[in-house]
């Protein structure tokens, strides 16, 4: 590694503090981009200056948008009267995907974690409460990761939304489609249990 | 897809073009970069840039290089006597990083492969025989990639040598250290039966 040009070895450093990014590929990205034409190459270089550049939150859901307001949100046709509470904005896109949901949305910016020392001030939860003032909002769905954090911040959250007149649910937990028995862990075949309803 | 912010789906779309990274790759690291500091994007962006703007190929070898020579070419202390002939750049990184080899490198910038359209004149086979008439080189090893193409580079290349008064060797291809004779693919096998060896 030593015996590589010092550009080299910048690049490939930046590139390891990717996730997902170790050593090798770093390597194998950095000699591709070195063969690839100069414009394909600047083009990645641009599109990263100009993602940081142009992306800011939206105004009203913390979503990532261009605007003021993200298209969501600047939406008229949306149900205002439910709101889904994720962590991260590509938590929105996978539901999104799903095209089964017509609500609004709320991005938390993360999970409760003490640990890596997130508390509920590094959350949006407060706007979230100035958001349910209107009266309009019927339900909110907290749609945080079922992992430690993801449960954590939903008990939290549950409990701020108490006092309200508005009514908090949660996500199913549960087997995935497709998936087998035999091969679920024990957490999820319990919560698949616990979750059962009527038929 | 469609909803996300047409910057996001520029970075996206650039990201996809790099080997092995996916949609789902280049979906992860866009909102890595989106979540990251200013500062590390766009260091991230200015490597890129340096690269294409820096680098160039050694005047000698065709490795790459920052100046006029690469380190190797620079080097006085390596055995001018022997020429290692490889396919690319990061061969002959792979090569540098075993410290066995002393001598020097020629770099084709590639292999011939009639289906990509690479012909000998799309390597750098012409520099390399300008390099042997010194006289200074006694032996030139072929360490092309033991696959169809690079096997094909190393047999034609070898016939260019002939006439020549210089050593032509092929690197040797075997079973690899730490594996299983019983899961070896079978033109290993033959290769390494091929190429015994007294002991």
């Amino acid at each position: 590694m030593s015996r590589y040009a010092p550009t080299l070895v910048r690049l490939i450093g930046e590139l390891v503090r990717l996730p997902g990014i170790g050593p090798k590929t770093a390597q194998r990205l950095t000699f591709h981009l070195l063969k690839t034409g100069r414009e394909e190459a600047l083009a990645l270089a641009q599109a990263i200056v100009e993602l940081k550049e142009r992306i800011r939150s939206c105004a009203v859901c913390y979503n990532i948008s261009e605007g003021e307001q993200c298209p969501i949100c600047a939406d008229p046709t949306r149900d205002g009267s439910v709101l889904c509470v994720v962590e991260e904005a590509n938590d929105l896109w996978a539901i999104e995907k799903t095209a089964t949901f017509k609500g609004r949305y709320h991005v938390l910016g993360g999970s409760l974690s003490p640990l890596e020392g997130r508390g509920p001030d590094q959350l949006t939860a407060k706007a979230l409460l100035q958001r349910l003032e209107g009266g309009e909002v019927k339900e909110v769905i907290l749609a945080t990761n079922p992992n430690v954090e993801g449960e954590a911040t939903a008990m939290y959250l549950s409990r701020l939304l108490k006092p309200l007149a508005v009514r908090a649910t949660r996500i199913a937990r549960g087997l995935p489609m497709g998936s087998d028995l035999e091969y679920a862990d024990e957490v999820t075949l319990s919560k698949a249990l616990e979750g059962r309803r009527d038929v």
